[in-house]
């Protein structure tokens, strides 16, 4: 009988910055008792995921022991983190642990999905714990760039572990609680036995910026705006969108927020008591009204996504507002890498208007909500960690993070998805490697994202589509010619004449050669059927279109 | 009868960064005799153009007035100001006129297309003058990140027009000409009636900095190497390939260049004589026999191509080379935006292989081929033009270049492609709009962007396809059940059943359902089939695709 052993096991967020789930396990190998840390989800692109709505981490491995798991615990309301919670609830059935605020996002995801919204529990912070089985779970709070983000304490048998969730330092992080040293160092009393740890800014070089600092800047902007001034960040971002507004109210400005996210992020703050005070805003029907240079509107979409209100104000108007010369846009926020062409054409568009777009080129309008190396390496030696197990990173935020570690005197292990590290020893142990992936949600399906279908999207997109139509007598003699429809493909090719036409006389000579045992068999006729459309295509437009064949047979 | 104008007509180029294409025209209005300044294309990708090979401008407005169409002037090799003179060749069918190291490369691409290589006519440096038509142009050496990068003087009896190019002011590039401040000055001596000028940097509020300031740093990274040292940049940057290759065999490595642009660029270099002196190369084959920290590589891919040499290393083996443990991966170069996730992708996929990668964040590895808003600026002063049009820039870009214009007390005039500029009176007035856009080259086809070709590829890539067939006979009754060949949609949705037997069994009560004023009319069929489709779909997997409908009558 092997003795009993803590194990660690990422299943999403680790080689990759998104839909982040971690899983925790204590017992005898492959008894262990489960807790998951984390379930967010990731967004699609045109490139590699067309058509896909949402991506989730593969969590199957899990799903198949969820007889084991005990709880999720959700660390903050970011949609990386607690985006799959509902999609995955009946899966797990589990109770979910969060603070009040991340509990008061989950429940209106639950609610949205028909699920029970008791299931999530709301939890207090540090030194309240939950127990969940062999662990005791405590929410530590730790500054981000959204309200009540928390590192957990997680106590088991072997030792305590930190999970730092995501986090900077930031000591007057205007919404939340402040980075409370004392209260970390004080953690690391009975010692650590591992930390994993956000890598996201491993390469950035410099300390970290508090949100505070942006106040002033930001108020300076708006004073030199002769008409309307429209900022947009995350509307999670709370802090942000309560330092865009109180620099606008200085500057005299009346203050409406602007998309479906940001009021409902607004809602959940004051619901749950984190916001404090906030400027008085007006409605979208009130600011209206409003002369463009008496107001500032707070919106969503810095991401340039093509529903959300930057988007919609770049096309012309939304809630009745257009934007005109002399307004102003500010991206309070950092482009997320594969954004860039989406925040580009919104701000291409705002120029055509007159509207003048500033970013954070200059540094001085945002700050980010993760640690920069030289943070990262403070939590090291607070926490004094027998190891550091990065996370919420690709692979080479993970690799520099060991490296980052090794620097600091402290053991590193690189574990990107799927790699189950054994703590329970003195070293951290790779003990072994289990499947992991990416789930879309597809419409209102979940499909494996090696499942094929998606690249059967892509190939058409890239190829164009052909459907060739043959009839067949009871002999198996062709009834008519056959012949086809195009889709995505040029209309004529090398001979000047319809693609179509080529493409049909092809055919017709080919089921005029054709002989009775390719007429007679339906993978022959097809197969054969296929490759005319593809070098008959080839030759005309350059091209080797999908295709696909209905062979109807009259019996 | 109306008196002569001096026109200006950006087809391509003033609006996006890409597919340059600037027109001038003098004559009587619509009688003008032309020339065209650059003949570009732009890369396309998944999000707005899959399947397609390149992009062009359209130039319709061109083509049919080929007959007042002087020549063609190419102010360097880059794809973006060459790219289209062979695609183009025979409907503009005239001179192609360029520098020697742009006319190498214009000539590779006429005779990869069949075209006369004649056609190309290399001239020298001003003061060197091409007459064409009304216009007297020449070629006046700037640097740029490509060898022999020029821009143009355009004499004109309507005065003399400046057409910066791309350029920087750099008194030590490496490769080629330095900047000549007294050269360009003297241009100014008879008055310069316009500037068009490079706006891309506009946003970039330093001095540009000299390719070579790179060396030492490159070295010294070099010389911290243990393995391999590969680095990657755009193999036209002929300079820093050089600035790359010296700062290697100073280190003490032997260099190997890879990648079948790379060694197009050098042979066309040394073959026009811009290189100089380069260090010796050993074989990709010799490559494989030197131990990995006594190699060099310099390789394509800056931007993540997915065939270049730098995606094939990432990938594993590359001409019998393997990166390991230990090497470093160098991307001197700057990512284009949009290309982001490709150039993330091979830095992760050399973590994975141990190998070490260095961006260009440091700023010390890169410097920049276009003038920074200073330079510009100081370019605006050196000529002291009567009007500057920003051109090759996104919006943002050409309206943030005429507000510096007025900074520096000189009318700007904004002109986004298809804009025509009289620059003949005291003023430059807009004188009228020309339809502009893109040209895709599909295969080995031009469509038009906006043919709807594309546009069907991307709605396949969303939403999936369906081929429905039915076949009826010459009663208009069904014979047999109609039926569905699926294509991009998950195969079982809410029903738990087969999506391909709930669309058929749908389809077929559909069908029993149906009267004769439909089943006899294609129209009326087809849209009642198509509909059936896309509300099942949307009933079973959430998602309306695409529907193709194959009516077979029989008769």
């Amino acid at each position: 009988m092997s003795s009993e052993r803590l194990i660690y096991l990422p299943l999403g967020g680790a080689g990759e910055i998104g839909m982040n789930a971690y899983v925790y396990g204590y017992g005898k190998p492959d008894q262990e008792r489960l807790i998951l840390v984390d379930l967010g989800v990731t967004f699609p692109d045109m490139d590699g995921s067309p058509g896909v709505d949402l991506i989730f981490p593969d969590i199957q491995w899990l799903a198949e022991r969820s007889s084991q798991l005990e709880a999720v615990f959700v660390t903050h309301a970011h949609e990386d983190h607690v985006g799959a919670v509902a999609h995955y609830y009946e899966q797990l059935g589990v109770p979910i642990y969060a603070r009040a605020f991340t509990a008061n996002i989950a429940r209106r995801k639950m609610e949205d999905h028909g699920h029970p919204e008791e299931a999530v529990r709301t939890v207090s912070a540090w030194p309240e714990v939950t127990d969940a089985g062999p662990f005791r779970v405590g929410f530590v709070p730790i500054s981000h760039s959204i309200p009540e983000s928390s590192g957990l304490v997680i106590d088991t048998p072997a030792g305590r572990l930190v999970h730092s969730g995501d986090f900077k330092m930031d000591t007057d992080p205007v919404v939340g609680e402040p980075f409370d040293e004392d209260l970390w160092r004080s953690l690391a009393e009975p010692g650590v036995r591992a930390l994993m740890c956000d890598s996201t800014n491993v390469f950035t070089h410099h300390e970290g910026r508090s949100e505070s600092m942006l106040g002033p800047d930001i108020e300076a902007l708006i004073d030199g705006c002769k008409g309307a001034f429209v900022a947009t960040t995350f509307a999670s971002n709370v802090a942000r969108v309560k330092t865009l507004a109180e620099a606008g109210q200085r500057a005299g400005r009346s203050i409406c927020l602007m998309g479906r996210a940001m009021r409902r992020m607004i809602e959940a703050s004051i619901e749950t008591g984190v916001l404090g005070d906030f400027p008085r805003t007006v409605s979208p029907e009130d600011a209206r009204e409003i002369p463009h240079e008496n107001l500032m509107l707070i919106v969503t979409g810095s991401q340039g996504e093509r529903r959300a209100a930057s988007a919609q104000l770049a096309n012309g108007k939304y809630n009745g507002i257009e934007l005109r010369d002399g307004d102003t846009f500010l991206f309070s926020s950092k482009t997320i890498p594969g954004n860039e062409r989406g925040v580009i054409r919104i701000m291409n568009q705002f120029s055509e208007m007159g509207v003048d777009v500033i970013d954070d080129s200059s540094g001085n309008y945002h700050v980010s909500g993760h640690a920069n190396r030289p943070d990262l390496s403070r939590l090291h030696k607070i926490l004094q960690p027998q190891v550091v197990v990065p996370m919420h990173g690709e692979h080479r935020h993970l690799r520099e993070h060991v490296k980052l570690a090794g620097e600091n005197r402290i053991g590193g292990v690189l574990a990107p998805n799927g790699t189950m590290i054994d703590l329970s020893g003195n070293r951290a142990e790779v003990v072994g490697y289990v499947e992991t992936g990416r789930t879309y949600l597809d419409g209102s399906v979940k499909i494996g994202a090696l499942d094929g279908i998606v690249r059967d999207r892509i190939r058409m997109a890239l190829n164009g589509h052909v459907t060739v139509n043959v009839i067949l007598d009871e002999e198996d003699e062709p009834l008519g010619e056959p012949w086809c429809e195009v889709r995505g493909l040029a209309e004529t090719g090398s001979s000047r004449a319809p693609l179509i036409d080529v493409l049909e006389e092809d055919l017709s000579q080919f089921m005029g050669r054709a002989k009775s045992a390719t007429l007679s068999d339906d993978d022959v006729l097809e197969d054969g059927l296929r490759k005319v459309v593809r070098n008959s295509a080839m030759g005309e437009i350059g091209k080797k279109p999908e295709v696909t064949v209905i062979i109807s047979r009259l019996s």
